[in-house]
């Protein structure tokens, strides 16, 4: 096996041609089983492997730097730098991680994970060595989806402004994870739909400044020959426009076509854009045939691309939230809903298809959603941003400025709140809690079940001002017996358990876990009452101001940063009451970065299991003996 | 005077066409008059007095809507809307906005102050016009440097990919605050400057297909008639590109022009844009001449243009970060500084002079900003960012995604932290301390006075990650003696005055205005102790300990939201101590959108004059009668 030879880019700089084939056949081999056992992203990266080979037979790693837009595309790129031995553990618990990883590879020159960051990040770099008076390159590969979100564009504007050394390669494969949309890629398919060829370009400047007709209108100052040439037979014309001499576009599985272009623009100066067209799922035919399913994928059957079925159980949150932006748009002909390229993971296919004037896929643009969001409710619309919660921090400008100074009526669901699992530190949705509760007029709240979420919704659609539900990636508890729900009064808390001394406030799922570590806490002969706050803010004080009143202890239990999120609120809340000051215990996760595995490990990992929560509640009531 | 008899956009329509020059004169020199005492926004006002008279002349607020990006340029619209009686209030404490406002005025669709978002905005409101089969004009109209932010972009992608009817309104005055700069901004100038007219398009197609020689080229099908009319004769091919038709250059001063062209771009259908040439100034020389000066103007003599001298004072803080920067940069060759548009107002102009290869003007383009700076730092550069706190919020998921989870040393320079002022609700720096103290390996610090904060910028230098310094938009307590000094211990706090029974913890310049009320408290009997806590994260628990340990009540401030914030912090942290619980009071900004007026005004409206805070003390002392 030749992969197994390759410890470094070094190993594959001395491949032969043929050996080359090998690699790239081997390369996907190994991703295609792998993944099939482990889940994670196979279409995106069966599509760049030519591209990664091709990449590290020119370039040196690590001095050359290379940064992976999203990093999701990065499996190639980590067995062709000496992870083939760890790559079973991808995406695991203490395993490899899913995305490039600075602690996992000193030829992984930045960690990524969200989208569009590649440009500026390598931009940055390049910058750098000029400064140093360093000579490497800097390489940003990046997707046609990448390219839609705004800050993909203001890295292309200052980078045509600096004009540095700078190889931008947009990996073209006409979807990020949705098919995509927009003027790019309508920009973008006319140059793949069309017959240009580069080389044609000088040439017909030649041909065309021969023609008399042509001629006299540029000596008038009508025609310019430079812009006809550009115009007509360069196709990545709004790429030169912005300052890049652009390449393209390539057949990014022609692996000699590819190689040969890098020896030439290795030579070159100046920011670079070479277009590469590639196809998602390439050599793996379901994936080709289906690369949505299979661009974050379960595991599945390799001979017959079947995604392999998950125990039958109630349906996900992300289920339910669906079902219920249905019943609410059914009900309500004000609800819309918008998505930043993310139709599937959020749920809204079915919705897309039933309300599809009412449905908005902007791309890969969070900022842009909420704007779109802020204008519609102006105007009577209800709009359903879903949008993950790591992803929302994009937004989090246009939250403030357009959303809650004008109080408008935008109802946030935001998926993958809490511990994200196996995505890792750049998908956490921990910080959410705390970034909504510092915003006036924000309304910030946290689904435990089901029953809760759907309530939730339907709560946010009677209030007039900005509304954030948080879910994790999680099941229910159970399928919902109706998608329509009576509202809370906002900020309501419900007592789920009744027991005395301690008492324990949870939001979110977090219930579900206080309950468990209850009957732990059995043992120690701790009877908790626990409450599902429900509301971070505004908070049901009455409900607080009982609570505390009536138990010695107080618990919080949250999966956000302890910082400034649930329990913080809460301590701040009871500075405020007019009641006597008392212990309080704040579970929530600690101030460091989170790193991957199953929701179940990272819980363990920070204490936050039923048992190391009541072990924890215990010591607490211990130390904290009342006078 | 016939701006007088304007009482709504309907007395504009009845103006003969001499009146209307009239009007344009009457509103340069109200507009001069009332800024030379008022100060505020002149240069970009007087660039939009034709724009604004031609828009109301053609369209019907409030049944059309005008989105005003940024919407530092809405006096000419707020004039031509009633309010000119309310104008000499303008940025004054309850008088009228220096930003459209939904509140004052129903001419007034959204409130703006951050830049780029006008097309995202008026977009919804053009799809909710859309779904609610209406029937009105969507207009944004933005700046060439609001153009360069991300946001812009992406909707510029989204609107060119629905195709409804929109016009986006170009206003190229060739700079946003400082001269612009980027690939956006040589793209423009190629257009402004080139002699193209919109009307040849279709005369020039006609004749070149009938060139024999560009007709077999087109068979061949090397060259697209379609594409070569494009490339060669409208200008703007980019905005084409992306979807829109495109009109222009035009001359933003020629009234006849604009309202001719207005009436014939109303009746098209689709996304437009209309690339409008307007002089930052027009009308008054000063401010032509000197545009940077005049953007954001202080008082000046009308007659002589020259700016009233302040009253002398210690410096600014800005200036004494412009003076530590240099100091830094002189010291340290890795230092380099960064910019989103703001050389002047984060005062790095003497940075740029001296420095000029290691100053980073990125345009407005704040999420770009801070990718730049991961990328640099990743190579040992140690890049100052110099964002004011408000425009940080825009780039809030790259402060965690690149620099957080990385721990990237990038100092995060602060400006307008807390109350701002005149500039008003969308300007407000109270969410800083909430938002970054969520984030993992931030260091977040505000600065009491000058020494503070060149202190805090040397302690930064030797910290191996992310550090944020604050500092308000006032006067230091005196000239600092040095611009090096020597770095606290992270987290170091300092008694500032010794008492009993009562501590005040205060962050940043609420040190003095905690001391300011201790002379107060002195009435009532109380002799506070005063800590300058210096570091909201991590917290100097020793001293927090030793502080709760001898004193009975706890007081925090800071001007900053009391969600989530440094009381917030403090509240958390005294959880976590091994001491009994005990009264705390956190004062600070309440949960509520914040208007403009002077500092001390707004801090008087929400409790926090020394007196007030004095007051406050001693009923919360009062209350919390001990056991």
């Amino acid at each position: 096996m030749v992969l197994e030879r390759i410890k470094s880019p070094a190993d594959v700089k001395i491949l032969s041609r043929e050996e080359l084939d090998v690699l790239a056949r081997e390369l996907r081999t190994t991703i295609i089983n792998t993944v099939s056992k482990t889940g994670g992203h196979l279409a995106p990266n069966l599509g760049v492997v030519e591209l990664s080979i091709a990449l590290h037979c020119t370039y040196e790693t690590p001095k050359d730097k290379i940064v992976w837009d999203v990093g999701a595309q990065a499996y190639p790129h980590k067995l062709l730098t000496g992870r083939l031995d760890r790559f079973d553990t991808i995406r695991q618990f203490k395993g490899l991680s899913g995305f490039p990883n600075v602690k996992e590879s000193e030829h992984d020159h930045f960690g990524t994970g969200h989208s569009s960051t590649s440009i500026g990040i390598a931009l940055g770099m390049a910058a750098a060595r000029d400064l140093n008076q360093d000579d490497y390159a800097c390489i940003a590969v990046i997707g046609d989806g990448g390219m839609t979100g705004g800050v993909a564009f203001e890295g292309l504007n200052h980078a045509g402004h600096l004009g540095t050394n700078l190889l931008v390669i947009l990996n073209d494969n006409a979807m990020s994870i949705s098919p995509n949309l927009g003027g790019l890629y309508s920009h973008l398919n006319r140059i793949t739909s069309g017959q240009f060829y580069n080389y044609v370009r000088k040439e017909t400047t030649k041909a065309v400044s021969k023609i008399p007709a042509i001629g006299e209108l540029a000596e008038k100052g009508i025609l310019r020959i430079e812009e006809l040439s550009k115009g007509l037979i360069t196709p990545g014309l709004l790429f030169e426009e912005l300052g890049f001499r652009y390449f393209g576009p390539l057949d990014g599985h022609d692996l000699d076509l590819l190689l040969h272009t890098f020896e030439n623009v290795k030579q070159l100066k100046g920011p670079i854009l070479m277009h590469v067209i590639t196809e998602k799922g390439r050599g793996y035919n379901p994936a080709v045939i289906d690369p949505t399913s299979f661009h974050g994928a379960k595991p599945f059957d390799v001979k017959t691309g079947a995604f392999k079925s998950g125990k039958a159980g109630p349906p996900t949150f992300t289920k339910v939230f669906a079902n219920t932006a249905c019943a609410m748009a059914e009900k309500d002909k004000r609800v819309v809903a918008v998505t930043a390229a993310m139709r599937e993971g959020t749920g809204l296919v079915e919705f897309a298809g039933r309300y599809p004037d009412r449905f908005f896929d902007v791309a890969i643009a969070e900022q842009h959603a909420l704007e779109l969001a802020s204008g519609l409710a102006t105007q009577g619309i209800r709009p359903i941003a879903a949008i993950y919660s790591t992803f929302l921090q994009r937004a989090f400008d246009q939250l403030y400025h357009d959303v809650c100074i004008h109080n408008l009526p935008v109802l946030l669901c935001l998926d993958r709140g809490g511990i994200v699992g196996a995505d890792g530190a750049t998908h956490q949705g921990l910080y959410d809690l705390s970034y909504l509760r510092c915003l006036p007029n924000m309304v910030v709240s946290a689904a435990a079940d089901e029953r809760d979420l759907v309530r939730l919704m339907w709560t946010a659609l009677a209030h007039d001002g900005p509304f954030a539900v948080r879910y994790p990636r999680e099941n229910c508890q159970a399928e919902p017996d109706s998608y329509e729900g009576e509202p809370f009064r906002i900020g309501e808390g419900t007592v789920v358990r009744s027991g005395e001394r301690v008492a324990i406030l949870a939001i979110g799922t977090m219930v579900y876990r206080a309950l468990r570590a209850a009957e732990e806490l059995d043992k120690f002969g701790i009877d908790p009452t626990i409450v599902n706050m429900r509301f971070v803010k505004p908070m049901d004080l009455e409900l607080l101001k009982k609570i505390a009143a009536s138990h010695h202890y107080l618990v919080t239990i949250e999966d956000n940063t302890i910082e400034g999120g649930f329990g913080s609120a809460v301590a701040q809340r009871l500075t405020e009451l007019e009641i006597p000051p008392q212990p309080l215990l704040n579970i929530g996760v600690p101030d460091k970065i989170i790193e991957h595995g199953s929701r179940d490990e990272i819980f363990e990992m920070l204490g936050m299991s039923p048992k190391q929560i009541a072990e924890r509640i215990e010591r607490f009531v211990k130390s904290k003996v009342l006078v």
